[in-house]
């Protein structure tokens, strides 16, 4: 008979009922590759309600003391899947001291606090795995760490936010309104009633933050993102972007210039001939450039129960796999440097511009003058016939530097009559 | 100062060359992760004039002997990138009874006699690595051994070969004829003198092979593969697929039936708003199906000293790691299963058919009388003008298995005056 490993799981929402679901379901199969039988020993619930809920459900105990888990010593493995910040920390901290490895998909908790938890896990020799934090089923964190470890990472670019790549998929092909996105993507479950986490770009930055981690082993925090959300996206924007080739995305971007690296949240535009152009939907994925390899890139879904429950499983088999061999307690991802955040003058886009601005003789020259002194040039005009008074002008630029388009949109904001209707930034390679 | 782990490299061809670079390039970042210093210490040219061109390039010794190689006991690591059977075979057979670890991106060795190699190096407690072989710089291999893990695949479908998909891609976007793409390719060093290994799909075959041990843990041979090349597309099929909303791309598909496989290569039409459609140029993808994550998707060069070489250079890092840890002697993919072939009548998929017939009264009613009498059904029909007395007629067709279609075939080919033209399989889920 095959030695036993057992789990105390941490909530039994969508990801936690999951588990115990594709544990079953594989169970031949991850028994044959980590020569262990793996199996839920206690799961904890929040309260009596739920309890009884869940009462006859499963083959294991249901416990609402942490403590319970905790003091287990059958227990290995601890698989955190309840989310946010307290009591998940506490949780994570306490079984990390006491020994116990422990599996969890919680981003929040890992871009605000990850590199403590991360050397409470080696302090304590075990291990502390979390594949399913950043875009769901898509095993993108185990390669960087394994398989582009020969490799150097330039530029990491993700689609990493599922309701808001729904969102914007629906506006562009259904020429929907970001309201009535918004609505459809709360109904079908994507988007929370309070959608500020995903619509202001905060989920994909702390995905960002855990990325940049592995890509470039830089410890970043949430504040040295550089965000910007949906919110303000127009249908003549999305109308735009699509007459000029361009797909508008919710793009997480992470670039290395020298020994620095910029990290910043906001919508692009992509060339449609772009793989990440054909990301829709829920879908995520996370392109990457790199000296070796060249341009890779990784898809999936980016949530749900199932993908997520899977990750999760394969982090498990990982640390059962560590635990056969003797070697648990080596950090997910080994790779370490010094956290440096590049100056906006070294921070390089095209970007799209929309100006409103009075249809009268000599605004034109006005406007290239602006960009021409901040050294932006650009590669794409586009004048619209005037409604009313005022005429509308779509600029693509050039490659310019972050600091160089601060300038012009300050520019153009002090100047009379002068309206930045949006501006994004736009992928060129 | 960190220990040595000496490597002996067989061959210094395009990959050959590009692993002591991509060594060197990463020499810290390996160095941390491993706690090794990894350095080439010789490596086996062809001859005394490669000898002499090769001579001054590196810091490494330069043998004409194997032996020189498989006889130094600081040599723990033999990287074969020679290429083809032999003496590649009786190379890596050797060094692996000689307890050396083993490191190759040999294809057709491994589709062939990748089982046999597997089980020496088992016996000999030894590691044999090769994610370089499939898909060169995609870690496809390792995703599916490590993350997929906790999942069931039930389908894959990949754009495993550069240069038909290169080929293909200047057919549809610049409608090149055959012909002329293939002698771009040539020119620009894609395809070889002698393209059939690429063009009729035998190299797609083999990776097939071995993408179908990884996914579905069962040994099946090449001559088990069913396949069909690109020589006969015609513009006309691609101008079609266009205007119907599909690209045709060279695809290799290994797909679960219960308990039996069915492994294909053939040229299939994709829809434009799939992500394997925006595949493009010599760039690979790998595109799985499976119970778990669903649908996730794996793209990037294909091939190129670079990307090989930095597969290559992954799985150095995961033998130096493993002898590290003391866990050396595991298979790269621990899944096996009883090897077992679908029947014809389980494989389905839907198809394109341009069938040519005589532009008289009562043909359409015969062409029909022949699809419907096989069981297959029409989800799209085209009829083109007739071109002097022969009319054409497009159809693709609902789901039906190969045995259907194999009937439809033979009828229409018995029919006077039916003339097939083309029949493709039509990707749909």
């Amino acid at each position: 008979m095959a030695e036993k490993l057992k789990i105390g799981l941490l909530g039994l929402g969508t990801v936690g009922s999951g588990v115990p679901l594709i544990l079953e379901e594989h169970k031949e199969k991850i028994s044959q590759i980590t020569g262990m039988d793996i199996e839920i020993s206690k799961a904890l619930v929040r309260n009596e309600e739920r309890m009884a809920y869940h009462a006859g459900r499963f083959n294991f105990e249901l416990v609402d003391d942490f403590d319970e888990i905790l003091n287990d010593d059958e227990i290995q493995i601890v698989v955190e899947l309840i989310g946010k910040i307290e009591p998940a920390k506490s949780y994570i901290s306490k079984a990390l001291e006491n020994g116990k490895h422990v599996v969890t998909a919680n981003k929040d908790l890992l871009a605000q606090y990850g590199s403590k938890l991360v050397s409470l896990a080696q302090g304590n020799h075990v291990d502390l795995y979390f594949e399913g934090s950043v875009a769901g089923g898509i095993p993108i964190l185990r390669t960087i760490a394994n398989s582009l470890a020969a490799d150097s990472i330039q530029k990491v670019y993700g689609i990493v936010n599922g309701t808001t790549n729904y969102m914007l998929t629906q506006m562009i092909s259904e020429s929907k309104s970001y309201d009535d996105a918004l609505k459809e993507a709360q109904e079908l479950g994507f988007a929370e009633s309070d959608p500020t986490n995903d619509v202001d770009g905060i989920d994909a930055a702390y995905k960002m933050v855990i990325l940049s981690q592995f890509a470039f082993g830089m410890n970043i925090t949430v504040d040295q993102v550089e965000i910007k959300g949906i919110r303000d996206i127009s249908v003549d924007d999305v109308k735009m972007a699509q007459n000029l080739g361009y797909e508008i995305k919710l793009i997480g971007s992470s670039e290395l210039c020298d020994d620095s690296i910029s990290v910043e949240v906001s919508p692009m535009f992509i060339p449609k001939t772009h793989p990440l152009a054909t990301v829709r939907n829920e879908s995520n994925a996370v392109y990457i450039n790199s000296q070796g390899v060249g341009n890779s890139m990784y898809y999936g879904p980016g949530a749900g129960a199932k993908p997520t429950a899977t990750s999760v499983v394969s982090d498990i088999i990982t640390i059962a796999k560590n635990i056969k061999m003797g070697t648990v307690g080596h950090r997910f991802n080994a790779f370490k440097f010094q956290t440096k955040i590049t100056k906006d003058n070294s921070v390089f886009s095209k970007y799209y511009f929309s100006v409103e601005l009075p249809d009268v003789y000599g605004q034109m020259l006005q406007l290239a003058k602006i960009f021409t002194e901040s050294g932006v040039s650009f590669e794409q005009i586009v004048q619209h016939k005037s409604e009313k008074e005022n005429a509308r002008i779509i600029i693509i630029t050039h490659s310019a530097s972050k600091c160089q388009i601060k300038r012009v949109v300050y520019e153009l904001s002090n100047t009379d009559g002068f309206k930045v209707l949006s501006q994004y930034k736009v992928f060129g390679e």
